[in-house]
Protein backbone atom coordinates (compact mmCIF):
# COMPACT_ATOMS: atom_id res chain seq x y z
CA UNK A 1 0.00 0.00 0.00
CA UNK A 2 1.56 3.36 -0.75
CA UNK A 3 1.22 5.54 2.41
CA UNK A 4 -0.09 8.76 0.48
CA UNK A 5 -0.07 12.17 3.04
CA UNK A 6 -3.42 12.59 4.32
CA UNK A 7 -4.32 16.44 5.96
CA UNK A 8 -3.49 14.74 9.31
CA UNK A 9 0.28 13.64 8.36
CA UNK A 10 1.28 16.84 6.60
CA UNK A 11 2.95 18.95 9.14
CA UNK A 12 2.87 22.31 10.07
CA UNK A 13 6.70 22.06 9.18
CA UNK A 14 6.40 20.69 5.60
CA UNK A 15 3.57 23.44 4.93
CA UNK A 16 6.49 26.07 5.23
CA UNK A 17 8.87 26.89 2.58
CA UNK A 18 12.06 28.52 2.88
CA UNK A 19 12.69 31.64 1.15
CA UNK A 20 15.10 29.69 -0.67
CA UNK A 21 12.74 27.30 -2.08
CA UNK A 22 10.25 29.71 -2.62
CA UNK A 23 13.05 31.01 -5.24
CA UNK A 24 13.79 27.75 -6.53
CA UNK A 25 10.00 26.84 -7.51
CA UNK A 26 9.67 30.57 -9.41
CA UNK A 27 13.21 29.24 -10.83
CA UNK A 28 11.58 26.25 -12.08
CA UNK A 29 9.11 27.64 -13.79
CA UNK A 30 11.44 29.32 -15.92
CA UNK A 31 13.10 26.11 -16.25
CA UNK A 32 9.90 24.70 -17.62
CA UNK A 33 9.46 27.81 -19.86
CA UNK A 34 12.91 26.76 -21.58
CA UNK A 35 12.27 23.05 -21.91
CA UNK A 36 8.60 24.13 -23.75
CA UNK A 37 10.83 26.70 -26.10
CA UNK A 38 13.21 24.21 -26.89
CA UNK A 39 10.40 21.61 -27.79
CA UNK A 40 8.74 23.85 -29.91
CA UNK A 41 12.27 24.60 -31.43
CA UNK A 42 11.14 28.69 -30.48
CA UNK A 43 14.68 29.02 -28.47
CA UNK A 44 17.48 27.66 -26.77
CA UNK A 45 18.06 28.62 -23.85
CA UNK A 46 19.62 26.64 -20.41
CA UNK A 47 20.17 26.62 -17.18
CA UNK A 48 23.52 26.86 -16.38
CA UNK A 49 24.73 24.32 -13.46
CA UNK A 50 25.75 25.30 -10.01
CA UNK A 51 29.38 25.53 -10.15
CA UNK A 52 31.14 22.97 -6.98
CA UNK A 53 34.29 22.57 -5.81
CA UNK A 54 35.08 18.99 -5.68
CA UNK A 55 37.25 18.30 -2.43
CA UNK A 56 37.38 14.21 -2.56
CA UNK A 57 36.39 11.44 -5.49
CA UNK A 58 36.67 8.86 -5.57
CA UNK A 59 36.76 6.22 -8.32
CA UNK A 60 35.23 3.06 -7.58
CA UNK A 61 35.44 2.00 -11.14
CA UNK A 62 36.86 3.66 -14.00
CA UNK A 63 33.70 4.99 -15.38
CA UNK A 64 31.98 6.24 -12.59
CA UNK A 65 33.46 8.80 -10.69
CA UNK A 66 31.63 9.45 -7.18
CA UNK A 67 32.01 13.05 -5.59
CA UNK A 68 32.34 12.70 -1.67
CA UNK A 69 33.25 16.09 -0.81
CA UNK A 70 32.11 19.23 -2.32
CA UNK A 71 31.05 22.78 -2.04
CA UNK A 72 29.11 25.03 -3.66
CA UNK A 73 30.67 27.90 -5.50
CA UNK A 74 29.53 31.66 -5.93
CA UNK A 75 28.37 31.86 -9.75
CA UNK A 76 30.70 34.39 -11.46
CA UNK A 77 28.03 35.12 -14.03
CA UNK A 78 23.82 35.02 -14.28
CA UNK A 79 22.09 31.41 -14.32
CA UNK A 80 20.62 31.70 -17.33
CA UNK A 81 21.53 32.31 -21.44
CA UNK A 82 20.94 31.32 -24.82
CA UNK A 83 19.84 32.36 -28.23
CA UNK A 84 16.34 33.65 -29.30
CA UNK A 85 16.10 35.22 -33.01
CA UNK A 86 19.73 35.60 -33.52
CA UNK A 87 20.26 37.38 -30.73
CA UNK A 88 22.06 36.93 -27.29
CA UNK A 89 20.00 36.43 -24.27
CA UNK A 90 21.42 36.45 -20.83
CA UNK A 91 19.43 37.04 -17.64
CA UNK A 92 18.62 35.77 -13.79
CA UNK A 93 15.78 35.22 -11.84
CA UNK A 94 15.22 37.13 -8.68
CA UNK A 95 11.90 36.70 -6.34
CA UNK A 96 10.05 39.22 -4.15
CA UNK A 97 7.95 38.08 -1.15
CA UNK A 98 7.39 42.18 -0.48
CA UNK A 99 4.14 43.65 -1.10
CA UNK A 100 6.45 47.37 -1.24
CA UNK A 101 9.45 46.95 -2.72
CA UNK A 102 12.53 44.51 -4.43
CA UNK A 103 15.69 45.01 -2.59
CA UNK A 104 18.53 45.87 -5.04
CA UNK A 105 21.02 43.67 -2.71
CA UNK A 106 19.60 40.73 -4.22
CA UNK A 107 21.18 40.92 -7.31
CA UNK A 108 25.05 40.11 -6.21
CA UNK A 109 27.76 42.54 -7.72
CA UNK A 110 29.14 40.04 -10.02
CA UNK A 111 26.00 39.67 -11.80
CA UNK A 112 25.70 43.84 -11.97
CA UNK A 113 29.53 43.27 -13.55
CA UNK A 114 28.31 40.61 -15.85
CA UNK A 115 24.74 42.24 -17.00
CA UNK A 116 27.19 45.03 -17.75
CA UNK A 117 29.22 43.25 -20.07
CA UNK A 118 26.57 41.71 -21.63
CA UNK A 119 25.12 44.66 -23.01
CA UNK A 120 27.99 46.79 -23.97
CA UNK A 121 28.93 43.28 -25.87
CA UNK A 122 26.02 43.78 -28.04
CA UNK A 123 23.87 41.19 -26.09
CA UNK A 124 20.38 41.10 -24.05
CA UNK A 125 20.69 41.36 -20.35
CA UNK A 126 18.03 41.47 -18.32
CA UNK A 127 16.20 40.27 -14.76
CA UNK A 128 13.16 38.41 -14.55
CA UNK A 129 11.65 39.26 -11.82
CA UNK A 130 8.50 37.51 -10.07
CA UNK A 131 6.33 39.77 -7.31
CA UNK A 132 5.14 37.18 -5.01
CA UNK A 133 2.43 39.58 -3.33
CA UNK A 134 1.15 40.63 -6.60
CA UNK A 135 1.59 37.21 -8.44
CA UNK A 136 2.88 39.15 -11.29
CA UNK A 137 6.76 38.59 -13.42
CA UNK A 138 8.30 41.48 -14.85
CA UNK A 139 11.31 41.41 -17.52
CA UNK A 140 13.56 44.18 -16.11
CA UNK A 141 15.98 45.32 -18.66
CA UNK A 142 19.09 45.80 -17.26
CA UNK A 143 19.36 49.16 -19.16
CA UNK A 144 16.39 50.27 -17.20
CA UNK A 145 17.55 49.16 -13.42
CA UNK A 146 20.80 50.83 -14.35
CA UNK A 147 19.37 54.07 -13.17
CA UNK A 148 18.16 52.81 -9.81
CA UNK A 149 21.63 50.63 -9.15
CA UNK A 150 22.99 54.39 -9.26
CA UNK A 151 20.30 55.96 -7.31
CA UNK A 152 21.26 53.00 -4.17
CA UNK A 153 24.66 53.78 -3.65
CA UNK A 154 23.69 57.30 -2.44
CA UNK A 155 19.83 56.64 -1.98
CA UNK A 156 17.26 54.34 -1.58
CA UNK A 157 18.48 50.85 -2.04
CA UNK A 158 15.87 48.99 -3.83
CA UNK A 159 12.91 49.81 -6.73
CA UNK A 160 9.27 50.08 -5.86
CA UNK A 161 6.76 48.08 -6.73
CA UNK A 162 5.44 51.12 -8.65
CA UNK A 163 9.40 51.30 -10.18
CA UNK A 164 8.88 48.24 -11.27
CA UNK A 165 5.69 47.86 -13.13
CA UNK A 166 7.02 51.52 -14.86
CA UNK A 167 9.94 50.18 -16.12
CA UNK A 168 9.46 46.74 -16.61
CA UNK A 169 7.97 44.91 -19.36
CA UNK A 170 5.11 42.79 -17.62
CA UNK A 171 4.40 39.03 -18.22
CA UNK A 172 1.28 37.46 -17.92
CA UNK A 173 1.04 34.23 -16.48
CA UNK A 174 -0.87 31.58 -18.69
CA UNK A 175 -1.55 27.98 -19.14
CA UNK A 176 1.89 26.55 -21.18
CA UNK A 177 4.27 27.63 -20.39
CA UNK A 178 3.42 29.36 -17.42
CA UNK A 179 5.93 31.87 -17.49
CA UNK A 180 5.61 32.66 -21.08
CA UNK A 181 8.60 35.26 -21.02
CA UNK A 182 9.37 35.64 -24.15
CA UNK A 183 6.57 37.49 -24.81
CA UNK A 184 8.09 40.16 -22.86
CA UNK A 185 11.00 40.22 -24.51
CA UNK A 186 9.39 40.92 -27.90
CA UNK A 187 7.55 43.72 -26.35
CA UNK A 188 10.88 45.32 -25.16
CA UNK A 189 12.94 44.39 -29.00
CA UNK A 190 9.86 46.21 -30.20
CA UNK A 191 10.50 49.13 -28.28
CA UNK A 192 14.16 49.23 -29.54
CA UNK A 193 13.34 48.90 -33.03
CA UNK A 194 10.65 51.71 -32.78
CA UNK A 195 13.02 53.95 -30.60
CA UNK B 1 62.55 21.25 3.60
CA UNK B 2 60.35 21.65 0.73
CA UNK B 3 60.89 18.32 -0.81
CA UNK B 4 60.62 18.47 -4.65
CA UNK B 5 60.68 15.84 -6.59
CA UNK B 6 63.81 15.04 -8.20
CA UNK B 7 64.23 12.78 -11.66
CA UNK B 8 64.53 9.73 -9.26
CA UNK B 9 61.07 10.29 -7.21
CA UNK B 10 59.21 11.28 -10.57
CA UNK B 11 57.94 7.66 -11.49
CA UNK B 12 56.79 6.34 -14.87
CA UNK B 13 53.17 6.51 -13.69
CA UNK B 14 53.47 9.96 -13.02
CA UNK B 15 54.49 10.95 -16.32
CA UNK B 16 51.64 9.38 -17.92
CA UNK B 17 48.76 11.89 -18.57
CA UNK B 18 45.67 10.41 -19.75
CA UNK B 19 43.71 11.10 -22.26
CA UNK B 20 40.78 13.00 -20.31
CA UNK B 21 43.55 14.69 -18.59
CA UNK B 22 45.32 15.78 -22.11
CA UNK B 23 41.94 17.10 -22.93
CA UNK B 24 41.65 18.90 -19.94
CA UNK B 25 44.80 20.81 -20.88
CA UNK B 26 43.80 21.94 -23.97
CA UNK B 27 40.62 23.07 -22.31
CA UNK B 28 42.50 25.01 -19.74
CA UNK B 29 44.32 27.02 -22.35
CA UNK B 30 40.65 28.18 -23.62
CA UNK B 31 39.73 29.19 -20.18
CA UNK B 32 42.62 31.16 -20.63
CA UNK B 33 41.94 32.93 -23.75
CA UNK B 34 38.45 33.40 -22.73
CA UNK B 35 39.61 34.78 -19.47
CA UNK B 36 42.12 37.24 -21.12
CA UNK B 37 38.90 38.32 -23.70
CA UNK B 38 37.00 39.31 -20.76
CA UNK B 39 40.15 41.13 -18.84
CA UNK B 40 40.39 42.96 -22.43
CA UNK B 41 36.91 43.59 -22.38
CA UNK B 42 36.51 41.60 -26.39
CA UNK B 43 34.52 39.48 -25.49
CA UNK B 44 31.90 37.20 -22.58
CA UNK B 45 32.48 33.67 -22.99
CA UNK B 46 32.52 31.75 -20.23
CA UNK B 47 32.73 27.36 -19.90
CA UNK B 48 30.15 26.10 -18.10
CA UNK B 49 30.28 24.21 -14.93
CA UNK B 50 30.05 20.71 -15.30
CA UNK B 51 26.53 19.66 -14.37
CA UNK B 52 26.46 17.24 -10.91
CA UNK B 53 23.82 15.03 -9.26
CA UNK B 54 23.90 15.37 -5.96
CA UNK B 55 22.27 12.86 -3.58
CA UNK B 56 23.37 13.75 -0.52
CA UNK B 57 24.01 17.17 0.87
CA UNK B 58 24.81 18.28 4.65
CA UNK B 59 24.17 21.40 6.43
CA UNK B 60 26.83 21.96 9.19
CA UNK B 61 25.99 26.09 9.15
CA UNK B 62 23.17 27.84 7.72
CA UNK B 63 25.84 29.17 5.40
CA UNK B 64 27.76 26.35 4.20
CA UNK B 65 26.26 23.34 2.41
CA UNK B 66 29.03 20.24 2.17
CA UNK B 67 27.75 17.83 -0.34
CA UNK B 68 28.57 14.55 0.83
CA UNK B 69 27.71 12.11 -2.30
CA UNK B 70 27.50 13.57 -6.01
CA UNK B 71 28.02 12.11 -9.81
CA UNK B 72 28.83 14.09 -12.38
CA UNK B 73 25.92 14.26 -14.97
CA UNK B 74 26.33 14.18 -18.95
CA UNK B 75 26.14 17.64 -20.11
CA UNK B 76 23.08 18.27 -22.37
CA UNK B 77 24.65 21.06 -23.97
CA UNK B 78 28.56 22.44 -25.21
CA UNK B 79 30.94 23.67 -22.75
CA UNK B 80 31.18 26.59 -23.87
CA UNK B 81 29.40 29.92 -24.84
CA UNK B 82 28.85 33.79 -25.06
CA UNK B 83 28.50 36.97 -26.90
CA UNK B 84 31.45 38.47 -29.25
CA UNK B 85 30.41 41.52 -31.47
CA UNK B 86 26.55 40.99 -30.33
CA UNK B 87 26.43 37.75 -31.60
CA UNK B 88 26.22 34.35 -29.61
CA UNK B 89 28.98 32.12 -29.55
CA UNK B 90 28.80 28.29 -28.73
CA UNK B 91 30.61 25.75 -29.29
CA UNK B 92 33.02 22.51 -27.54
CA UNK B 93 36.32 21.89 -27.07
CA UNK B 94 37.87 17.90 -29.03
CA UNK B 95 41.53 16.92 -29.08
CA UNK B 96 43.00 14.08 -30.95
CA UNK B 97 46.51 12.56 -30.94
CA UNK B 98 45.69 10.87 -34.10
CA UNK B 99 48.49 11.97 -36.83
CA UNK B 100 45.47 10.64 -39.21
CA UNK B 101 41.85 11.21 -38.58
CA UNK B 102 39.80 12.96 -35.72
CA UNK B 103 36.91 10.24 -34.79
CA UNK B 104 34.05 11.63 -35.07
CA UNK B 105 32.73 9.72 -31.88
CA UNK B 106 34.02 12.20 -30.37
CA UNK B 107 31.23 14.33 -30.40
CA UNK B 108 28.42 13.53 -28.70
CA UNK B 109 24.76 13.04 -30.35
CA UNK B 110 23.45 15.66 -27.60
CA UNK B 111 26.44 17.86 -28.40
CA UNK B 112 25.42 17.50 -32.13
CA UNK B 113 21.58 18.18 -31.62
CA UNK B 114 22.40 20.87 -29.59
CA UNK B 115 24.78 22.34 -32.19
CA UNK B 116 22.10 22.19 -34.87
CA UNK B 117 19.74 23.92 -32.95
CA UNK B 118 21.93 26.63 -32.23
CA UNK B 119 22.91 27.49 -36.23
CA UNK B 120 18.96 27.06 -36.81
CA UNK B 121 18.37 29.71 -34.14
CA UNK B 122 21.13 32.42 -35.86
CA UNK B 123 23.81 31.67 -33.15
CA UNK B 124 26.95 30.33 -34.26
CA UNK B 125 28.29 27.16 -33.43
CA UNK B 126 31.58 25.30 -33.99
CA UNK B 127 34.46 23.19 -32.73
CA UNK B 128 37.81 24.16 -31.48
CA UNK B 129 39.75 20.90 -32.82
CA UNK B 130 43.46 20.34 -31.29
CA UNK B 131 45.46 18.33 -33.92
CA UNK B 132 48.08 17.21 -30.98
CA UNK B 133 50.05 15.42 -33.68
CA UNK B 134 50.82 18.68 -35.73
CA UNK B 135 50.29 20.67 -32.47
CA UNK B 136 47.61 23.38 -34.54
CA UNK B 137 44.16 24.14 -33.47
CA UNK B 138 41.27 24.35 -36.24
CA UNK B 139 37.72 26.32 -35.74
CA UNK B 140 35.36 24.04 -37.42
CA UNK B 141 32.22 25.49 -38.23
CA UNK B 142 28.85 23.02 -37.38
CA UNK B 143 28.13 24.17 -40.89
CA UNK B 144 31.39 22.36 -42.62
CA UNK B 145 31.19 19.69 -40.10
CA UNK B 146 27.62 18.52 -40.98
CA UNK B 147 28.32 16.88 -44.18
CA UNK B 148 31.14 15.22 -42.98
CA UNK B 149 28.31 13.83 -39.84
CA UNK B 150 26.33 12.93 -42.52
CA UNK B 151 28.73 10.87 -44.53
CA UNK B 152 29.80 8.90 -40.97
CA UNK B 153 26.35 7.41 -41.33
CA UNK B 154 27.40 5.63 -43.61
CA UNK B 155 30.57 5.86 -44.69
CA UNK B 156 34.05 6.80 -43.00
CA UNK B 157 33.53 7.53 -39.15
CA UNK B 158 35.97 10.04 -38.95
CA UNK B 159 37.34 13.33 -40.55
CA UNK B 160 41.24 13.16 -42.08
CA UNK B 161 43.81 16.06 -41.11
CA UNK B 162 43.76 16.89 -44.62
CA UNK B 163 39.57 17.58 -44.49
CA UNK B 164 40.22 19.24 -40.82
CA UNK B 165 42.69 21.69 -42.56
CA UNK B 166 41.03 22.03 -45.98
CA UNK B 167 37.21 23.01 -44.05
CA UNK B 168 38.53 24.63 -40.76
CA UNK B 169 39.76 27.94 -39.77
CA UNK B 170 43.78 27.31 -38.44
CA UNK B 171 44.34 29.01 -35.13
CA UNK B 172 48.33 29.80 -35.35
CA UNK B 173 49.76 29.59 -31.64
CA UNK B 174 50.42 33.09 -30.13
CA UNK B 175 51.66 34.50 -26.58
CA UNK B 176 49.00 36.00 -25.12
CA UNK B 177 46.55 34.46 -25.32
CA UNK B 178 48.09 31.25 -26.90
CA UNK B 179 45.05 29.92 -28.65
CA UNK B 180 43.91 32.81 -29.85
CA UNK B 181 40.41 31.62 -31.46
CA UNK B 182 38.47 34.71 -31.50
CA UNK B 183 40.86 35.46 -34.85
CA UNK B 184 39.54 32.54 -36.60
CA UNK B 185 35.83 33.51 -35.68
CA UNK B 186 36.69 36.59 -37.18
CA UNK B 187 37.86 35.32 -40.38
CA UNK B 188 35.27 33.17 -40.32
CA UNK B 189 32.70 35.75 -40.14
CA UNK B 190 34.69 37.58 -43.03
CA UNK B 191 33.70 34.85 -44.88
CA UNK B 192 30.11 35.08 -44.40
CA UNK B 193 30.07 38.64 -45.48
CA UNK B 194 31.75 38.22 -48.68
CA UNK B 195 30.15 34.97 -49.41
Amino acid sequence: MINYPTKKTVSKKEKKVSVKNRGMRFEKLIDEANAFYLSMDKAVIHKKPTPIQTVQVDYPSRSKAKIKEAYYKTPSTTDYNGVYQGRYLDFDVKETRSRTSFPLKNIHEHQIEHLQRIEAHGGYAFLLIHLAAVDTTYLMPYSELRPFLKRSKTGRKSMTLDEIMETGYAIKEGYRPRIDYLKAVDAWFGTMKNG
